[in-house]
């Protein structure tokens, strides 16, 4: 096959998949990908439990990516119809299993989804970040329209900048430290309020390779969600070298905003 | 060989490697890998000239990535002491050939260098973002220690939080519109006086797919750099889709200032 894609499948639909099709007697696999964030890999096989029997069909397996389990559910039948019947069913007993933990399928991000129900709520988001420097806004505006729903976002890296841009108080700081749940809330606040955004968010961590102390490790992270109605601050630890740090905290932060926009409470 | 990296290398160096030393009776293969960014592939090449004739040892190849364009040098020789040696006249030749095209070689991104270059000359940088959404920012605070000199960063994605928070006239977004040289200069400007920063960097720009219009289409984007002594814009026009458009962007930005920091005129 050729290297170029649009040659590759051309040829493949044109010259491969029909020898493929006379070889499986007509058989049918089709799949499809669910998105979970949040849980690791073996709570997530644990929920799904008999689900992911070896022997199953439509089978279900998991994979990890940046923290993403995702779930593959392949389907492989005598016929499309049954196929595509019994693809569903298994779909509907993942989703029954894991519940809101499952924010979206195939190629479909977390922003993608935080994105779309930010508009159609007629929701704006601001961002006040340390740590991660700028991702969460980022990842937000990854999506075509999400100008309609950011309205801004603030990188303060600095202790100075959280006060002169966000209206942290120096005295908070001073008290419980840049990486701390009251001045995430402060910066979530501040943001909120300057950017007249519905939501905001807020992070501050120890990404390393350093800064850590016996108190603050590295990978402590505080969050906030600031809304109309209060504002709302976790700690986290997470694994991993400094990538895998900023990379999680933004999708964590996304995360929180997604199950404040579905109304329920996070389970983790 | 096993999957997991750390027993795959271990496994390597005990077993393989010894066995694939033998084979080569002793001959040594050195590479090193060193990256421009800013003109294509053929104009690298053209400037290399001979130096990448196929029969040539050591050889040179290009690679690209992510608008980067990247020289493979391997020279294999009968020693490790005459490979070491003509790798360096090579590597010599390619640098005489290219200049300050070349940023950076083997692991070392834009972000890495330009973060060096800032600390030790003890300067600082703040950033003011529309299009690209804060890349900019998470790039140069992708490197540990980078709260040496990132300042702050603005994602001012809306007209209002380019007038509110960075000081561009309205007048100005009015008459030239929000991607213009006029406005990034302005952005730049009021990012560099309100993080008090000796440098920043500014983009606004069309990053798709939509919002092109026949005298801006889709890939437009105009970055500015503000310094002690002035504001310089250009206006670029990248190919590609919105993530392309805004790597590209971010990574042309870091360039501009690669650039002012070498006290060298970009040549493109």
């Amino acid at each position: 096959m050729p290297g170029v894609p649009k040659e590759m499948k051309a040829m493949f639909t044109r010259d491969v998949l029909p020898h493929v099709k006379q070889q499986t007697g007509g058989a049918v696999i089709l799949s499809r990908t669910l998105h979970t964030f949040g849980l690791g890999e073996s709570a997530i096989a644990e929920k799904l439990g008999d689900l992911m029997r070896r022997d199953r069909n439509p089978s279900v397996g998991t994979t990890v990516s940046g923290g993403v389990v995702s779930l593959r559910v392949n389907a492989r039948f005598a016929s499309a119809d049954e196929a595509t019947r019994r693809l569903r069913a298994t779909e509907d007993a993942c989703r029954a299993a894991l519940g809101d933990l499952i924010y979206g399928q195939n190629g479909q991000a977390l922003q993608d989804v935080v994105g779309a129900m930010l508009a159609d709520q007629c929701k704006t988001v601001a961002t006040a970040e340390s740590c991660t420097g700028g991702l969460v806004a980022k990842m937000l505006t990854d999506v075509p329209g999400s100008s309609r729903y950011v309205r801004q976002g603030w990188v303060t890296y600095s202790n100075e900048s959280k006060t002169e841009s966000l209206g942290v108080s120096a005295a908070t700081i001073q008290q419980h430290g840049a990486v701390s749940e009251q001045v995430v809330g402060a910066m979530a606040e501040g943001a909120r309020t300057r950017a007249r955004a519905d939501y905001a968010l807020a992070i501050s961590g120890v990404a390393g390779p350093d800064g850590g102390t016996p108190a603050k490790p590295v990978g402590t992270v505080c969050i906030a969600l600031a809304h109309a109605h209060g504002t709302v601050a976790r700690t986290f630890n997470f694994p991993g070298d400094r990538e895998w740090v900023r990379d999680r905290s933004a999708k964590m932060a996304l995360t929180m905003l997604r199950y404040h926009l579905l109304g329920a409470p996070m389970p983790f």
